[in-house]
């Protein structure tokens, strides 16, 4: 078996995240991908087996670590409208900050690539977000609804706040952002 | 000057939608798509100057049909929550019946095109909607926020829910539809 070499690893999962958002999933090949990252096309092929499984595995990997930075300094003896603020502003943190890593999870989010993902790959590291909802379900703070409504309530507005594309007249500072979680927090409260 | 043939314009934003939707923004070259809506190359150029121009007049031409969509039977004379219930439903009709004109726009407004866009084309077709918003806030029925974080509770969920491939588990259906449309009505009241 081949050592795997992180270094290497990290940079070929930056060169896909570039040139996938430069060029888009069809145009960025293996052998662009390994041009991107200054490694051989054949070092790419002892990681994955194909660009199939370089781009699930890119997305896979940057889950992972939204699901680390979320949790962040989480405590979860908090008040649960204070732990959902922690998790919104952390998650506010890292779309503002990976801004490359995340436009790659939308568009593959919503791109055929997305069925080949096996999301339990990641779901261990969401898994403390799925118990802190559940919880607040549970002691009656917030509605009984699917996770996933949830989520379209708390961190799809996120997301759109956090793109400057799709909201470009609105200043994000410490008021608009209180506003858009108080917002949420209407929305998903019991 | 050229009489324009309504036919054709519409065979070639047809297929516009179709390439970009399956081979994305880069890979779709003029001649692909006049290859796909069964004209020559020439014909495209009488209408657009260029494929920039045919990508962003795409997108516009799909936001008239979709300003035109959400306000079909609209009452402004009724109570301002049944207003808005008849602009979500229509939202969700739309989405659900126009999937591949939904994923060309979203996709359209993350790529760099949507800098090209002179959003005073569409607008027009949307200020029904700012409208009504405003009255809403005027009468103190729903909060004083911009219209883009009016939006980002009300419609970006809508648009979530309706993608299958980001909600996989809701089963959409009159009882959820209700429950998110008064989740969005709660993140919005006052």
């Amino acid at each position: 078996m081949r050592i795997k070499d992180e270094f290497k690893q990290e940079a070929v999962i930056n060169a896909t995240v570039k040139l996938v958002n430069q060029i888009g999933f069809v145009s960025s090949s293996v052998s662009k991908i390994a041009k991107e990252a200054n490694v051989s096309p054949a070092t790419i092929y002892i990681y994955y087996k194909n660009k199939e499984e370089l781009l699930v595995s890119t997305y896979v990997e940057i889950k992972k670590t939204l699901g680390r930075e979320l949790l962040k300094n989480i405590d979860e003896a908090k008040p649960f409208r204070d732990i959902l603020f922690n998790l919104w502003m952390n998650g506010f943190d890292f779309i503002t900050q990976n801004r490359d890593l995340f436009q790659y999870t939308e568009q593959f989010a919503s791109s055929p690539y997305s069925d080949l993902v096996d999301s339990r790959e990641y779901d261990v590291y969401f898994e403390p977000i799925y118990r802190v909802l559940k919880k607040g379900t549970e002691q009656k703070i917030i509605k009984n609804v699917p996770f996933e409504m949830l989520a379209a309530f708390i961190f799809f507005p996120l997301m759109t706040l956090a793109n400057p594309k799709l909201c470009k007249s609105i200043e994000l500072n410490k008021e608009t952002i209180d506003q858009a979680f108080s917002m949420a927090w209407d929305a998903i409260k019991l």
